[in-house]
């Protein structure tokens, strides 16, 4: 039924952190657990692969100290938790982790910060994913329209094929948690890119205008600062099925910062960029430029608008000439615009004028 | 194709607005629009249907003044922009018709909050909805797994049969913003009851544990304070179909209210309770009585909550001895819990413990 390779892969791994306790206590060393530090200064961008990563610096959890006694203690507790659940076939979100450790007496968390950075710290530990673990957040998976076929394998092990497009209704298909290969795979695609869209108004006007059909794209709505599901969902359909994909968002440093996190990934799940982030990811809008160019409806830039666009001028992910002229341009003119604003020209104007002209300039439409 | 007939009498009332506007005018009178004042004074609890209602009282929008007529003029702008998205078959975002404004030179809005309210006004005054404006929220609306079976007509005019079970994946049926009946009509229905759950990770929990076929009952997603398609689709379900609704929120003062608006309506939308509210829908849970007979994990009430609980106790929606001891009975601990803390007992306690147990007890189950 499912492909039980990557669950396995995890246990062997996080089995070995245990044995590897084990043998220090065994030849009575103190036990300790050495990982990547996790501080801002051992991130670096990796030019090669444009993508952030985590650098060589690591630092020892040690039983030593009473916290590092209990982390330890803790993280034995989470690795037993997470073997449980994939015997069983079972997940959980986090939240539901932070109140399972109820259990585990003195090994309880205090607060779901813990328990999610100790989820985190056994991700780059063990190279494997948090999904791997059967973990999972909160968050909701985004949705997607256009003329993409995939196989979902359900719950119950069934394989059931859908077509994005006809299979569903106006509101298009949700992105399951987990879309790994053992869950989710593609089985036929007809379109010539994708388009990741930051709000759901705009995901609807693309949806009611037949932008899908008429562009010959997939439209997928990111719901914001995308889900990691959303951006491993990207990720695979630009790189087993060749497809280009855009970011269309507001025009404001927040908006770049998701497509910078989509492109190059994000300092928080630097340690799995090379999963999520899809480097190949095009800036189609709303630029300074745009703002300009279209006259757009504007509100100014708020003192933290300023600040982010400023922090943004030093980070390596917008150090090329495009970021920084449109940037700078941004801070001059101190103003910022919503995708939704294109608006001021009728309901039409973003698919038969707007998105036409920009994606031809971009050579992503001839 | 479409059944047009609710758009056709929506532009008739909205034509008789525009009518009267010009009679007062030909007649040489200082034009004025009638509208219930929408004072928190003028809303009552209507004991018969069980639902919010506006009073009688009314109040003049008059040219009189500059901001009445600025009002009045906006008004027909937003008639016409109504109309012609009727004609074309389009809709629009309330964002999006707040930017549309921006060709409407002095009946320009300077704020969405004026777009929204004028919106809301035309509503009380014609009796209709904002969807049959064809005017929608940013917001999305949530998910459904069961075993319902629904016709979706979609973009194009094509009807889609689909189960909301067997034709989706496991994050299941995403509701449309506009569930009205030309759009969503239920075709087959084979469950017992529905429950309306507030967090996507309990939800996810549910059809993980495969609720929905042990407990026979169709599980939607709420997604915090349910937006209004997910409340009309509720509402069209425990109508049309029968369907007992129950509510599983999380044990807290802001999910009380949850609760209250699904089943007795909100105060912003009491103009509309009738089409909006479920009155026989049941709260199953997490109340200040599950908190102790379960001993479940809590966190201390902060300020806010003991306001919003001394506020609800007043609240003509929480009159009753149920409500009233467990709103006290809150107050008196001095905790509220989370849905998600029933994991302290492992990840099937929900499904096969507190929930078979809350809703044999409350005769939902048997």
């Amino acid at each position: 039924m499912r492909d039980e390779r990557r669950y396995q892969r995890a246990v062997e791994r996080l089995t070995k952190i245990a044995e590897e306790i084990y043998e220090q206590l065994d030849q009575g060393q103190i036990p300790k657990m050495v990982i990547p530090l996790r501080t801002k200064s051992n991130i670096r961008f990796d030019l090669k692969k444009g993508v952030w990563k985590y650098g060589r610096a690591t630092g020892a959890r040690t039983a030593k100290k009473m916290r590092g006694a209990q982390m330890l203690l803790r993280t034995m507790y989470m690795l037993d938790f997470i073997q449980e659940m994939i015997k069983e076939n079972k997940s959980s979100t986090l939240r539901e982790m932070y109140y399972i450790s109820e259990g585990w007496e003195k090994a309880k968390f205090s607060a779901q910060d813990e328990s999610n950075m100790l989820a985190e710290d056994l991700e780059i530990v063990t190279s494997c994913m948090r999904e791997d673990f059967k973990l999972r957040p909160e968050e909701d998976g985004a949705r997607v329209m256009g003329n993409v076929t995939i196989i979902e394998t359900d719950r119950k092990g069934k394989k059931k094929k859908i077509n994005c497009r006809d299979d569903v209704g106006d509101s298009g298909y949700s992105i399951p948690y987990n879309v790994e290969k053992e869950k989710l795979s593609f089985k036929e695609l007809d379109a010539d890119f994708a388009i990741a869209i930051e709000t759901g108004g705009m995901f609807d006007r693309l949806v009611e205008n037949g932008f899908d059909e008429s562009a010959r794209c997939v439209l997928i709505h990111l719901k914001g600062q995308p889900a990691r599901s959303t951006r491993r969902f990207m990720k695979r359909l630009s790189e087993e099925m060749g497809l280009q994909v855009v970011t269309f968002t507001d025009g404001d440093p927040w908006s770049f910062r998701i497509h910078a996190s989509i492109a190059y990934g994000a300092i928080k799940t630097a340690h799995i960029s090379e999963y999520l982030a899809t480097p190949a990811a095009e800036f189609v809008g709303i630029t300074a430029t745009d703002i300009l160019n279209y006259e757009l409806p504007t509100d100014k830039l708020t003192d933290r608008d300023v600040q982010a666009l400023k922090a943004e001028l030093t980070d390596p992910r917008f150090k090329d000439h495009f970021w920084k002229t449109e940037i700078e341009t941004m801070l001059e003119m101190n103003k910022k615009a919503e995708q939704q604003a294109l608006a001021k020209y009728g309901l039409e104007y973003v698919t038969s004028t707007y998105l036409p002209e920009k994606l031809t300039e971009m050579g992503i439409i001839t």
